[in-house]
């Protein structure tokens, strides 16, 4: 571990990459993960818990970038040498549960976990080292209706966050399909060798919604310089390999059946390509069966996804609302999650393959949406009642009041400070309190104390100062026989709780 | 990171002293979080998260085990050479939070924290290496009002989890009179030298629950060796500094009042001594006005926590009813947390003490004291209702038969394997769904469902076959016209919820 020398006195400081998180970001944070939890429930999804990290070889061989196996996490070793990581998403831990106690499942497995996950990756603004994830996954089942439903699970979810009909989509596309096409131009996707072309194509029609026809079209042939004129090698297709690629990215067509009729003509003399095409159309059916219409999944031969590990439908849930981006210029919300058909995860493990799909939610990025959208209300608007302490020596008195305010159901709590009384009001300002409790040694001798309405006073000194007659009809601070704390104070929070 | 030789299959395993868990623990133990939190929010708490992992510099001075100030954590190096650990407790990266934000912050700062921690341990039974801690604490007040606090937190979430008064007991104690007492027999407790002995001294008063006076006496003195022979290295105390110690932590009498009245008399004569004990009847005082008697908080010389950081009160939550241990003999359950006041965590970022007091619960330990106790029912009895598949090409109208259940309200689910009924009917049971709805061509024709009781079939099974009347009147499978199937499934779920 090296030798430190001790500095005199240490810098309080967060690792690069991370954050804290705070009260209100936490409570709605957790009313949002509440309300994604009962979608999946409803669904008949049962929770999963599985460790912070994992044998590396357990994940090493799926993570994001194929040509480092172990970049992009944050690994170290245990007493016997072996390597083990931070698990980087909740997918290959799940791969190795369901290897782990295949007999046991039932199958289909139908799980969901919520937790963080760690990259160790260049930090940026918005981009941390540690973010939490949302994942359904059926493992067990190469039914289509899995993939259909896991569609399906994301409309409801998004809509049971308040976010409305129109505002989202969910895209849908069958990676047989591409490699149908791909197989077309003489790119034989289940080559070892041409695997490398195949991920640089994948990625580069991934790009086609953020750059366009243009862009894509560059990265497909020779390669593309950004804006910052950092250049990135393209795939080195010919110019009549990349026009039936660029036809397939752009068949989308007015609704699912016309998309599918475009789509099937493309790939009709590929065998692997048709039996894709028909994939989807099962999952239209039962997609229209249990009324998600177009309005709510469409499919769209641009969606890609760049992980190499989809074996079939993959889908991605678009936020279609504008916000405006870093110059003030309106831009489409995009993408909070996506997911598709891996069958192949498990096999690592088990030897033959284990069909399954999943769809994971980047919660921070749905958080940004749900907050652009006005959807996450505090659902704590008020801190909580502070009761101030006059004089030191009547400290178990305050504590008395604060516990007849607590067994009332209020959030309240004593001053523990060493401030004089202004002070006690600035903390209670600092905490959100609605009112103050207030009991000097004259208020206790005539069995009273004075609520101070720290709301209705912030009101009355924004307001003309001289209308006298408002003042007197809501006093920011008044007094009440000790007996009526209680309810008092619940008068105070009800006012202004509407 | 060396070079793997990839084996053949990998094989699928947790990491050792790591495990998963699964639905039923997974919702209790949310819904007892929550319990938790809800007390701890009445209080004026507000939550706050810090990352999985912090500089190792931040944490590490206050490592368990002081002398290896690196073991017991896991550690990496970030890409820039700079040490990382897994946070051990949520202690630790509070103070770091506190002194990077303290200005921000409001003073006192009231947080609580419920999250994993990781300890690089031996693992043992129901010893993990990953655990879930729930903690409170109260930075920026010397008051020991905060402490009191503490002690009523712990009792009104304990009792708020259906724990019984007279089942739980809070003990507190004050390190200042324990150190009055160490002065008095010659062990000056602010020396450098002498803190080697003085941590082996609290480690060994530490002991007296579970070793009895006779071991703690061992420990105090030349050693002792344990059941399985090994050796104890002892404080080396002689017999007359050993006798006050003993005399000390055996002080419990009848009582708060009358425990504070001898712990008083034990060290009239250190100033430092005299002040711990004053400030216990402060707390005594606060207690009372609050409603907190001897039957819930207790003040017990012989809690002394090990960790070397506490400064001031110290306290146990302990659950007293008994269970029975590994050889079948009744035990008192024990500790499921505790905490204490550390004035000095803080000023290592900030140079000037920051006081602060918290308390820390064992999530698992008081999860397995709950189900001991039968506090924890499963909030979801049953799984999902399964709708069968007779027929792959009908999946749609199963689909929707689903949907239409979930609009209901009713966990519900698509048997989405490739088992024959047979084995869906096996399925449903394992995933203890309530019933089982199927829809064949024939029903399908006259517009029907059968539903199948699997509650009610396997109560028929178990009672006489022969009862016939019985069976007639509560038939396990039925069916219905296909626009009664909620109607239907929800008197299924009423009939055994009750």
């Amino acid at each position: 571990m090296g030798k430190n020398k001790k500095p005199p006195r240490l810098k309080a400081r967060l690792p690069k990459g991370l954050r804290d998180i705070g009260a209100q970001e936490i409570r709605a944070r957790e009313a949002m993960l509440r309300t994604i939890r009962d979608v999946y429930e409803s669904y008949g999804f049962e929770p999963l818990d599985t460790p912070a990290f994992e044998y590396t070889d357990a994940l090493g061989k799926f993570l994001p970038d194929q040509d480092r196996p172990n970049e992009g996490v944050f690994s170290f070793q245990d007493e016997d040498e072996q390597w083990l990581s931070l698990r980087y998403d909740l997918t290959a831990p799940l791969a190795r549960h369901v290897a782990e106690n295949y007999e046991a499942l039932p199958k289909p497995f139908r799980r969901y976990q919520a937790g963080p996950v760690w990259r160790n990756e260049k930090p940026g603004p918005g981009r941390f080292r540690e973010f939490i994830q949302f994942d359904a996954d059926t493992v067990g089942t190469s039914s289509v209706a899995a993939d259909a439903e896991m569609c399906m699970l994301a409309a409801d979810a998004l809509e049971a966050l308040g976010v409305a009909r129109g505002d989202y989509v969910i895209r849908v596309n069958n990676r047989k399909v591409l490699d149908g096409v791909l197989a077309s131009i003489g790119v034989d996707p289940s080559a070892d060798d041409q695997l490398g072309t195949r991920l640089i194509i994948l990625r580069a029609l991934d790009k086609y919604e953020r750059l366009g026809a243009d862009g894509v079209e560059l990265l497909l042939g020779e390669g593309r310089k950004d804006e910052s004129g950092d250049f990135t090698k393209g795939a080195g297709l010919a110019p009549d390999q990349i026009k039936p690629l660029m036809g397939f990215v752009q068949a989308e067509s007015n609704g699912r059946s016309r998309t599918l009729t475009v789509m099937g003509d493309l790939v009709r003399d590929n065998e692997i390509g048709a039996q894709g095409v028909e994939e989807l159309r099962s999952m239209d059916a039962v997609l229209s069966a249990s009324g998600f219409a177009d309005d709510r999944v469409v499919i769209d031969p641009s969606i890609v996804r760049g992980l190499d590990y989809y074996t079939g439908p993959v889908f991605e849930a678009e936020l279609t609302f504008e916000v405006k981006d870093e110059k003030g210029r309106p831009v489409r919300f995009g993408s909070v999650g996506g997911g598709g058909r891996y069958d192949g995860l498990v096999a690592r493990f088990k030897g033959q393959p284990v069909p399954a799909t999943g769809f994971s939610i980047g919660v921070s990025r749905l958080y940004t949406a749900l907050t652009a959208l006005g959807k996450l209300t505090d659902a704590e608007p008020f801190g909580p009642v502070v009761v101030s302490v006059f004089d030191k020596a009547a400290m178990a008195d305050y504590q008395a009041l604060v516990g007849r305010l607590r067994d009332a159901g209020i959030r309240a709590e004593l001053y523990l400070g060493s401030g004089k009384m202004g002070q006690q009001f600035k903390y209670a300002d600092q905490r959100g309190a609605p009112c103050v409790v207030i009991q000097g040694p004259d208020e206790k001798e005539r069995g009273e104390v004075q609520i101070k309405d720290l709301i209705e006073g912030a009101k009355a000194a924004q307001s003309v100062a001289s209308n006298e007659e408002w003042r007197a009809e809501r006093p920011a601070q008044f007094a009440v026989p000790e007996e009526k704390l209680v309810e008092a104070v619940q008068d105070v929070l009800a006012r202004h709780r509407t």
